[in-house]
């Protein structure tokens, strides 16, 4: 995590923006240039999202440290939308952003193989091998255990990537299996996040995070005040801030005596800052910018009150 | 379930052919033809997939009621490789064939639903709606609970769709998290069936399986016994036959005393038959259509000597 941590310290901001561009939060402007130029089909969504994306990316980028792009909102406009993902990718990595690819992937041996390569290495072709995605890091889920997570590790080991794995999501019914009792006492997310922990020793970076993160939910505030004590080697991505539910002095209990500890991520509350806001929809990006300062502040100031 | 399972009963073959086709089992004369005509990059990978999954298609068609996508093994070649992913599953349904798209996905409610969309449903578009990828069925993660399998289960009911979630995967450390007794006794895949037969109460079709299977893997059968008891209404997708070590006579354990309750997948040992027969490569859709049909044998003589 050590690329990431130096990012939110040099930008003094612990958040990440959510590019999530479902087409219902994307301006009537930028829907009405892609409907006259690419039609009203998967292609014409996709760039309306490379648009609106691109705009995004270039207010946020001199703040915000990190990306977050949540794949189902590409993937629901076919491969269009998943060639605006790699667009959109490659977009912000060259304005200097750490890209964390929001898919979820998870799946056995040589398949999670396969999809490390594809988001966090380098695919294997005809002639030589190529980035086909180019994320920085991606989330996966757990279930399968160490075969569907140590082909990840062993990318991220080779071209200094990361992964976070799900821990406590921030859902109304995460608790439903998350939170089942395991024999030995420890509610199930605990014995997972224990699960991530071993499985990212020998992974530990300079400022004492491994390589597997986990992804808890600022909805729980209680478990991610818990496994923040329980895993202290584990960098948190912290969902459900804003339009969620998730308060800042909830998303502060990711942070240790030293402040670091997690990334909080913002969505809708930024893509659709414009609309809180009520200004002219042409000024969304400046909407978003503003919402993005006004969360950092927001987010540091109770890191810095649970420290006094 | 009740289309899937018509289909089983019509060609009285309870096995799908997986369609996992990472650039090393195909022929060579398939890659050098791509290579010719599109270069040595994505989308020369992306052609001969097409070229592969179309012929293996064509062979298989009338001997098996379904087929399955591991997306991995598209993604990993970026765009281009889902718009691969997208040209299979219209051809395999133009061929009559239920998909089944291995793409284990999971996440929070809105997003849930835009997965869903994706996959079994259609999504809005600015000029009306359209199907993105088109499946019947997609592979999904319970971990998130319920909030991340309903939107799924609302897409099943609108569309004539299923889903199968992870139960007990088929990988050596499938155990590592789903093995771990729970407070009241049950190991957790257990309960996590449970959970499944529970979402999908009130989806239960004519043949008395509702439309949220589970996946269970064969190479893990005395559970799959086990879990076959216990879920009397749940529908299995049973993957792990053949290369990965699981026997006809374990996978029959997924099938009650009237021949139904489930489907065996096999991928590589169809797709790389030419491999293990040591024809011309040029055969190898013949080959995989010879593996296909020993298959169906061996599965079904399994299923009739535990019956007897």
């Amino acid at each position: 995590m050590d690329r990431l941590i130096g990012m939110i310290r040099k930008k003094d901001n612990p958040t990440a923006a959510g590019l999530d561009p479902k087409l219902e939060y994307l301006p009537a402007f930028i829907l009405e240039k892609a409907r006259r130029e690419h039609g009203d089909g998967f292609e014409a969504a996709a760039a309306a999202i490379v648009d609106f994306n691109t705009a995004l990316i270039d207010a946020l980028c001199d703040i915000v440290p990190a990306v977050k792009l949540q794949s189902a909102y590409y993937e629901l406009y076919s491969w269009q939308g998943v060639k605006a993902f790699c667009d959109t990718v490659a977009y912000a990595r060259k304005k200097g952003l750490y890209v964390i690819a929001d898919v979820k992937r998870n799946d056995i041996g040589s398949t999670a193989a396969a999809y490390a390569d594809a988001y966090l290495g380098k695919t294997a072709l005809m002639g030589g091998e190529a980035e086909a995605f180019g994320a920085d890091a991606v989330t996966v889920n757990g279930y399968l255990g160490i075969d569907g997570i140590e082909p990840f590790l062993r990318c991220c080991e080779a071209w200094d990537k990361d992964i976070f794995v799900l821990v406590k999501t921030s859902n109304p019914s995460s608790g439903e299996l998350q939170n089942i009792p395991v024999v030995g006492g420890l509610p199930l997310y605990a014995k997972m996040g224990e699960l991530v922990e071993d499985w990212g020793e020998g992974f530990i970076g300079q400022y004492g995070f491994s390589r597997a993160g986990a992804v808890v939910g600022a909805t729980y505030p209680h478990q991610l005040k818990e496994l923040r004590k329980l895993l202290p080697y584990i960098f948190f991505l912290v969902p459900g801030y804003g339009r969620q539910g998730g308060r800042a002095e909830h998303a502060a209990f990711a942070f240790n005596q030293d402040g670091l500890g997690g990334i909080v991520n913002a969505s809708r509350s930024i893509m659709c800052a414009y609309r809180e806001e009520g200004c002219d929809e042409r000024d969304f990006a400046g909407a978003a910018h503003r919402e993005a300062l006004r969360m950092r502040r927001d987010i540091n100031e109770a890191i810095a009150a649970k420290k006094s």
